[in-house]
This record gives C-alpha cells, structure tokens and sequence, in this order.
C-alpha cells in the first residue's frame, strides 16, 4: 500500500504532535471522520490520510510541543500535478497557526506522472560537450533600458571569455527594445561568431515571460528562432506553467529555474516551505534542467545545511527523473571556486554576475578567471598554481581574495 | 510624473532605511548607478528606482531600525502582469534578508491594464437580483471521494436553505466521480428545481482545475455547460492565471478566488507578502470577483486589523477597477452575523461550512438559520427578536451561541 500513497512532513507545534497529525490527516481529506457512520467509513477510508508519525525537537515554555509530523495522503486524492498537490496537502492548512512544509515524498507511480527535466545535467553536458567540470554561467550585468547594441556587446563579451551559458535579468520582461526573439536570434549569430573564435560553445538563457497561457506557444516560437535555453520565473507564473512547458515535446529547450519570490517562502522558520523542497524537489519533478539558488556564501545567503540539501534534492537518484543542475547564485568570485567545488561538486553551475563583469579588466577577462579557476580545482591544483599561468586569474585574486 | 511611477511599501531593517530604500531602488532596476559614467546615467535615468521615503517604527537591540521604505519605480520597466510586477518590485529581493512586501499602488495608466473583476459585487447582486444584504454562501461538507449522488443531495438541501452560493471544496480535483462537467450541468438543473420551489436562485461555484494553459479553454467549455461561477485556488496556479481567465470575453462568468497556500506568504512579521495585498489588491487586479480569505473569529484567526483592510482593498474606490466581494471564512455560525456585519458591512458574503451542515436540524436548516440572522441583522433587528420567528436561528444559537 505504502507506494500508493504521499509522504508529507510538516514543523509545527501544538500541545500534542501526534493528535495534531491525525487531525491533519482527517481534516485535508475527508472532512471529518469519528464521527460518521459505519458505512460512509468504509466508502471514504481510501481517501482518508492517516498520521504516520511525530518527532518532538522541543517543548515550548508554554508546554507546547514543537517538530516534525509526517501524514500520509492516498494518491487517489489528487491530480498529478503540483496545484493539486499544494492545495492538497498545504492549502487552508497553510493558515493554520504556526506550520511550515518541510519535505514531500512521492510514489513511483505519482513521480511518473511529473515530467522531470527533459535534459538534465546529463543532457546539458552533452549540448556543451562539457564533461567532468563544473559548467560557468554569467548574467548581464543590467538588461532594463539598455540599447540592443549595448547587449550584443556585453554577450560577446562574456561569450569571449569562455562562459559556457549566458542568461538575461531575470526582471527583464518590459524588453521593447531588444525583443525577446530578436535576442535570441541575434545572440545564436554572435555565439556562432565567438565559437569560431574561442572554440567552444556557448548557450544564451532569455527570459520566457507573457500570458501564462501562451507561454507554451511563445517557446516555441523561441525554439524555432534557435533558442539554446530559456530562464524561468518559476513561482511568479506558478509550477505548473514549468510543468506545462517541460512537458510539451516541441518546447525542445532546457529550462532554468529562477528562485525569484523564494524568499517570500523559505526564510520563516515557522511559516512556508523549506527551501530543498521548494526549489529543490518541486523544481525537479516540474521539469527544471537548471535551479538557481541564493549561495550559502555572502553576507545574506542561504544556510549551508539547506544549501546543500537542496542540491541533493536536485541530483540525488529519483526513480525515472533526471537530474537537475544545482546553480548556488549570488556573491561569486573565482577564489571562491574551490569552496564551491568542496560543497557542491562536480555536478554544479558556477554563476557569476559581479564577479565577472567587476574583473579590473572586463567581463572577457572575468569570465577566463574563472575559467582558470575551474580547470584548476577539476584537476586538483590550487588557485595560486593556476595563477601563475593565468594573469585573469592572478588578478581576480589579488581583488577578491580566496587564492591558495 | 508621479501617476507614471509605481509606490511599493516595504517593511524592512537596516542599519540606515534611507540607504536601504535607495540601495533598493538601484538594485532591483538598473542594477549599479553612482560608478556609472555620465552618459550611461542620462540613458537609464528613465528606468532608475527612487527612494521615497523611510519611516522608522523602531530601534533594534543591535542598533538596526525596523520600519517602512518606499520606493517608486517606473511604470516602463514592466508589463501589465503580476509576474512582471512581483518579479520587479520583490523577485530577489525577496531572498534579501528580512522584508516583506507591504503595499503596491498602481498608476491609473498600469490599473488599466489589468482586468480587475468582470462582474465585481454589482455584478453578481445584479445575477442573485439580491441587493443591501449581504449574501450567504455554503460549502460542500466534503467532495473527495463522494459518490455524485451524495452532492446532489448535498447541493439541494444547501440551496433549499435559501443560500446565495454554494461552493466546491478547494482541494477537489480528483473528480472522477463527478467530473467538473458533469457537476455544472447537473447542479444547474436542481438549482432551477430549487428555485422553483424557493423563489430563490442559486449559484455553484465549480472548482476550475486542469493544465494551466488549457484552464481558459476549460473555462469556456464550463460556460457553455451553463457555469454559474468558477471557484480557483489563484495562488496554487499563480495570479497570472486569473488575469487570463478574467481578461478573457469568452468566459463569462464571476471567479472566486479561494486562498489555498495564502498562509505560506502572510503570517511571519519579517518575510512574505502582507495580506491585504496578497488577498486584497492582487486578487482584485488580477480579476477576482469573489476573494475568500480567513475570518479574524475563531481559534486560528487572520488579525482582525488585517482583515479589514483586505476588505477595504477589495471595496475602496480605485479608479476603473470593479469592487470584489469579501468572503471572511471559517468559523462563521449563525450567531457571528451581527459581528460580521459590524465588521465588513452589507457588501460582503457570508461563507459557512460547519456552521451550516452542523445545525442539528441538518444542512436546509442551517441554512435557514442564517438567512433568518441575515435578514435580522440588514434590518436592525436583533438575533433573539429574529429566533422568536425562526426556530432554526433559535436552534442554531441554542448550539453556537451569540444571541441577543
């Protein structure tokens, strides 16, 4: 029966964990239960949820119990879909006093029904025939208001340093004067151009914004104009536009997650949801090839343990779903690269705005910094040895630290 | 200038909020400005955010003030769309450490823009022919797992209470049993038996569920089977959604925007999105008709002060945009009506579940309970002087209590 059936575990407090539990159980299900007669028992019991366990962290001064309760839903209750299951397992309970959504585990035969990303870090390598290294994203250093021409300037730019993606400004939706499909269609030729070059390839990330219900149709216009990936705002247009886009066989682009508005969720340590669900799991199963994410680095950033697990909610094995690539975001420099690569591996998308275009000489020389950076801690050297090779680097380093 | 700008309110901490505000301003537009040259300054001074204003509530422990910032931001570097607006005004910034997102004003030129409610509170009075009363609504005791024939009993005796609306339950979308369809068609018929035998007519609200960018299509299919009103968890499927549905000619017909995952964003004092912002304005805009949020009665309330001026965001005059009904919910019981009417006034609908299909004389005398309060109350008569007509108010307040 246990496949059958949804695993959610929520923190929060009441004078018995437990007896919360099973209200929970009742309460997002069937309505009510003690109370109804034997018959309607027996018709209902397969929708009903059922309080799988509580796990007190603390007890309050008020003598309250604080921690976690896990409840199990039937997967009959819903559609496969991540409205559904919000709703479903989160909704009017959301509202209920002190109660935060912590992790959600799914049945194979649910996680079937989710499209997952269709590319993955697998597939991702393959577009960029980048193997076993850590892949080098930039983001323009502004996009609002900027003159088309200043944008081409600024993609090739970073695309000369040897950046393996560029994506736009996630706020880069009044775009009137650098048209989504004119941008996309112009950074294919420059990327072409600058391959030539450098000899490697680079894929452009532009921001999919419009109507909710067109979104599907302006993908693939995006395709069809030479799209190489497209940036997200996941949870301003909802989960299910990703599922929608990642699970429509002619949108055939990997899809980028962007966390805007996450913080309206996460940080509370007694409302919302948990980060590695949140951008993690809900991420993944709707079908995000790339998750970006606040870096446990900074003077605000995410907490490491979250950080961390929220990368492994990304990569970790989940039946018949890829992986999507964990993008930490924010306060990047290239001395930060081996710290990086100890906490979040190979499998990772080093994302750097400042810390590229900030470079005393250019983003082209930013971007090769941290190109240097990255081949060095791939192959085991240190960053002061690389920077005897690499003026980039050396220079880097001497602005932001972070060498040995 | 000024009506070419949009005010965001920010509740927020910093050593400075002045600075705080201004380094907004800049960061969440143009990204950089005092290092940028002269002539980079005059092209993107248009798309600049300006702080406008810091308002010290009080000093931290730590010397930090806590209070309001406000900053403007010009109504170019938008599109009329709430993923544009939210991703701009709070996107990143969201993750930025404590603030939350307090309040948005809107120029009339970008109110415009947006649909706001189709029908709004005229509207629907117009379709019940029930003016200077509130309306009253009820809720299926439970739909999951149903057989159709039980909801058709259940709709029945709830309308042959004389109740303006009943509606679905939030988390119906596994429907199999009574599919979507089926149920518009098959409640339109006992409503028109009802009212019939009433006088009274009455409309059901369906639960709009599916692929986020079929839901207009859907909609239109629900139209024609004669949908009287749509219910639509907005939050789970995202504002943009009900923008669409709202914008649509096609779909004809008042939505009720149910606030399902509304407690993942509200509650905290540091983080989210205030209230009668999240349920309020936004839900107006976007174009909900009807905007259920929780009642300030009741074990786990929405702050009283809150909800009232949700309401006041869904009624107060705003320039071109309809008036939304306010539907405080939960906990409401017969004997709260004069409380309720002291609170929110004529312009609001009375929504009970419990309250209604827990009168011992079953749902039809629930029902009729509260229309007996209701008419009470809108007349300046009291509960008991109601009750001495009415043994179903009688019994409800023998139950409930609240007389007088």
């Amino acid at each position: 029966m246990s496949e059958q059936r949804i695993l959610v575990t929520y923190l929060t407090q009441a004078q018995n964990l437990n007896k919360k539990a099973e209200a929970i159980a009742v309460g997002m299900t069937v309505g009510s239960w003690t109370d109804l007669p034997a018959a309607k028992k027996e018709a209902l019991k397969p929708y009903l949820g059922e309080a799988v366990g509580a796990e007190v962290l603390e007890t309050l001064e008020n003598g309250d119990q604080r921690g976690l309760i896990t409840v199990s839903y039937p997967i009959r209750n819903f559609t496969p879909d991540i409205p559904s299951l919000l709703t479903g397992i989160f909704g009017k309970l959301s509202m209920d006093g002190k109660i935060k959504l912590m992790n959600i585990s799914l049945p194979d035969s649910m996680l079937g029904a989710f499209p997952g990303p269709k590319f993955g870090i697998d597939g991702l390598r393959g577009r960029l025939d980048a193997q076993n290294r850590p892949l080098l994203m930039s983001i323009f250093k502004s996009c609002l208001g900027l003159p088309f021409d200043d944008l081409k300037t600024q993609f090739r730019a970073q695309a000369l340093g040897g950046v393996d993606l560029v994506k736009d400004d996630e706020i880069f939706f009044a775009d009137d004067r650098a048209p989504f499909l004119d941008r996309i269609k112009a950074f294919k030729q420059i990327a072409i151009e600058t391959e030539a070059e450098t000899g490697k390839p680079v894929l452009y990330a532009a921001n999919l914004t419009g109507p909710v219900h067109e979104l599907n149709e302006k993908a693939k216009q995006a395709v069809e104009a030479g799209a190489d990936c497209l940036l997200f705002n996941v949870l301003a247009f909802g989960f299910d536009a990703l599922h929608r886009l990642a699970a429509d066989p002619d949108v055939q682009v990997p899809i980028m997650a962007h966390p805007a508005l996450a913080g309206a969720y996460y940080p509370s340590p007694d409302y919302g949801i948990a980060t590695p669900l949140l951008l993690g799991t809900l991420m993944r199963i709707a079908g995000a090839d790339l998750v970006l994410f606040p870096s446990p680095y900074g003077n605000v950033a995410l907490d490491k343990k979250e950080a961390l697990q929220l990368a492994q909610h990304l990569t970790d094995p989940l039946e018949g779903v890829r992986r999507s690539f964990p993008v930490p975001s924010a306060g990047i420099h290239p001395g930060l690269v081996p710290q990086l690569f100890a906490d979040f591996g190979l499998d990772q998308i080093v994302n750097a705005g400042g810390g590229i275009h900030g470079h005393p000489g250019g983003a082209t020389a930013g971007a090769k910094a941290f190109v240097a950076a990255i081949e060095a801690v791939t192959a085991g050297r240190t960053l002061d040895e690389a920077a005897a090779q690499s003026s980039e680097l050396a220079i880097a380093l001497e602005k932001w630290g972070g060498g040995r």
